[in-house]
């Protein structure tokens, strides 16, 4: 029997560990989970025959070298900073790894040893990064052999609420991380190049910069630019194309409102406020408007962001109760802090929902003298609160690229993300059979 | 013969060291000056009998323990980061130390050590900080003694142009460290309170919330608030005060022009911006706007940013060249350092021209049941290009409290800024002997 090691087993694992034992027994493997609790470990792996759940820690070097060095494959799924331990104790005991994260530069430098020593360390193939990254390539690729010049790519992701369960105005939930939703964005400036011209998008105009968008039987969407759309030229082989912007999606109406707090200032996490613990949420937002005797603070808020008075705007900011004398209850906290407790009372997935994965590129180039575009377009839902469509789409292709190493159809050796054909193509063809399949439009444009 | 050891002889210390020397005959001093640069150095002495020059390396601790071990005082006006090394010498050496810098934490920390060893390390004795804290507290003291409430705080001071060389349309030259200027209020919000409510204010609203004032004599001014205008409610002895703001004033109409460059990214100095060196100043403006096809640059930067076609801030910027085809030629520069290299080819303060101090106080208390204020206000003109206001309100109170610390007029030990009565009040009274001397108004409030 194979034996496949998973570290890290938490929310975005469900239905990456249910794959691999679905086909644990049609190949011979066994599934090996290690989480720093076992409950969470064994929880995700139920009943099953071919499943192991232990308590792992990362930090104990002795645990970690005997459990990959007892290992055929190694998937690391824990927080980002931890892949370059396990990085570490697969290279000297010589076992390939998967993680579905950004690549480090820490791990990059690693690809000359891992190539000598013959093994893979594939990174950022879950959803973005992953499946944005294979489903671009193939395109790219295709245009490219067919003898056509991109002249711009736009590619835009969104995790958002499925459209049954999208049942408030912001049209929004939180479905992963609520703190990266509360700050995304801020940092230096979104950067990217349109029609051969770089633009810096500084954080306080983000969400006032944005584009539009439609896919096919889910209707309009909105797009903000992501802080940097140009790292991936190199890697996709655009270097020189004129335009390239990477965005978020949000349905139509939510950055208008959510300009509101980065206005404000609500969404800052580099300080905190004195006395936030007995303040409400009335005086939280006052604390950033301007003192004016006699004022209404709705009214000022109006006044100070010049939104009118009957503005959806303010309809959203009411629903979330900001104008409310709720307390706050957290001591020493930051606006971030505090706006991300607000909002998750309201943002908070229920039970019975489900939430719903966007993704849509859009490929100019020109072939035989036409202009022409490419759409291409890939919208999943969630099963349930388990099998979201974020663990869906995050842990299908990490559980397809582990089944095509063990088998030997991935055959790459070094530190990789998956823009090579050699890895993109069978991983997209068995994400189709599952059903995570994109769309295509093409259109010959004036 | 007393040895005052003055170590750095940059911009600031002219004034400092000329009065060090004019003084030194009477009182038998001798000056040593040690810059890194020994020319520099020579340069502040000139042909001054009681002045010695020598070229001075903080890092070599050789030298700076026997510079300090054979001086008498030691008056650190090295870059901030630099005094703590002095400090340490100072304090085996048992000898005072006298600085113009915020004090840091490190120096903090060795108050005890410095009242066991009976020597006083005397910091923030510039003019802000320094001559502002001096001035406040005379004020807040006489307040309190006289029975009074102090309600609101208001302290402002501005490095500016004098009127006599105020000639262009923003009334603004650089009179100090531009690339300060530039990053001005950049981090954190500013803090304020107003009415017992804590106030917050983004960067990107900061020269959009500005409050107006005027000085007797030299007309309106605008300021915009400081980072932390909170901290010193402490020092000052002003724990529970419900107002108070410290802010930095401007000639009208400079924060709305100045929030232009906010609003559009180009103060930014996180990143870089790609090919900078070959970019012109329009391109550089360019980068910020959106792309439109056929717009010109002018036009789109008055839509984006809400601007009047025959706004006076229009004017301002058209002066500063930015939309010009002017080459910028820096390499892997960031927003900022662009944007300063743009400002210092017109805010550059010439060889005849002179620089102003402006401070102002205001305070409003309550006494025997009448709201009353106190107005206290301060102009300082530069002498020539050599003795600027800056260095006048630096260097005075520099050398008048080594004075009084060298004839015993001030005989504190530990670790101070100057809020005490016993050193604030003789150095006041010696700094109005000089010219630099603050009016007063009173007002009994409706």
């Amino acid at each position: 029997m194979k034996k496949i090691l998973v570290l890290g087993a938490g929310l975005s694992c469900s239905t990456l560990i249910r794959n691999l034992l679905e086909n644990s027994t049609k190949h011979s493997w066994k599934v090996r989970v290690g989480d720093i609790s076992e409950e969470t470990a064994k929880k995700k792996i139920g009943a099953h025959k071919n499943g192991e759940a232990f308590s792992f820690d990362v930090f104990n070097q002795e645990q970690r070298c005997n459990e990959i060095k007892a290992a055929d494959i190694v998937v690391s799924m824990l927080p980002a900073s931890m892949h370059h331990m396990i990085a570490d104790s697969c290279l000297n005991h010589k076992k390939n790894m998967v993680t579905a994260s950004y690549v480090s530069d820490e791990i990059k430098n690693k690809d000359e040893e891992a190539r000598k020593k013959g093994i893979l360390i594939l990174n950022e193939i879950g959803v973005d990064p992953g499946i944005d990254h294979m489903s671009a390539m193939a395109v790219i690729d295709r245009v490219k052999e067919s003898g056509g010049e991109l002249t711009a790519f736009r590619s835009n992701t969104g995790g958002l609420v499925a459209p049954k369960s999208d049942n408030n105005p912001w049209n929004y939930k939180f479905t992963w991380n609520p703190r990266n939703v509360v700050v995304a964005g801020q940092g230096s400036a979104a950067q990217i190049i349109v029609n051969s011209t770089y633009k810096y998008i500084p954080y306080h105009k983000l969400f006032q910069r944005i584009e539009r968008t439609e896919i096919k039987n889910y209707g309009e969407f909105e797009v903000y630019m992501n802080r940097n759309s140009l790292k991936y030229r190199q890697s996709y082989g655009l270097e020189d194309i004129p335009t390239m912007i990477r965005g978020t999606m949000r349905r139509p109406g939510f950055c208008k409102a959510w300009d509101v707090f980065v206005q404000l200032g609500a969404t800052d996490d580099t300080y905190t406020l004195e006395n936030s613990e007995n303040m409400t949420y009335r005086d939280f937002i006052n604390t950033f408007t301007k003192y004016e005797e006699g004022k209404n603070l709705e009214e000022k808020v109006r006044k100070y962001l010049n939104i009118h008075e009957e503005s959806i705007v303010m309809y959203k900011l009411r629903w979330l109760d900001i104008f409310k004398d709720k307390k706050i209850g957290l001591k020493n906290a930051t606006p971030a802090q505090i706006l991300q407790k607000i909002l998750k009372e309201k943002w908070t997935l229920g039970k019975d929902e489900k939430d719903m994965i966007a993704m849509q590129h859009k490929f100019e180039y020109n072939l035989e003298g036409k202009n022409k575009r490419i759409t291409s377009s890939l919208v999943v839902e969630g099963e349930d609160d388990i099998h979201t469509a974020m663990s869906i789409t995050v842990g299908m292709p990490v559980a397809i690229a582990v089944k095509l190493i063990l088998t030997g159809k991935i055959k790459e050796t070094g530190v990789h993300i998956p823009v090579k054909k050699t890895i993109y193509k069978p991983i997209l063809k068995e994400l189709e059979e599952y059903g995570i399949k994109f769309i295509e439009d093409k259109e010959t444009l004036a």
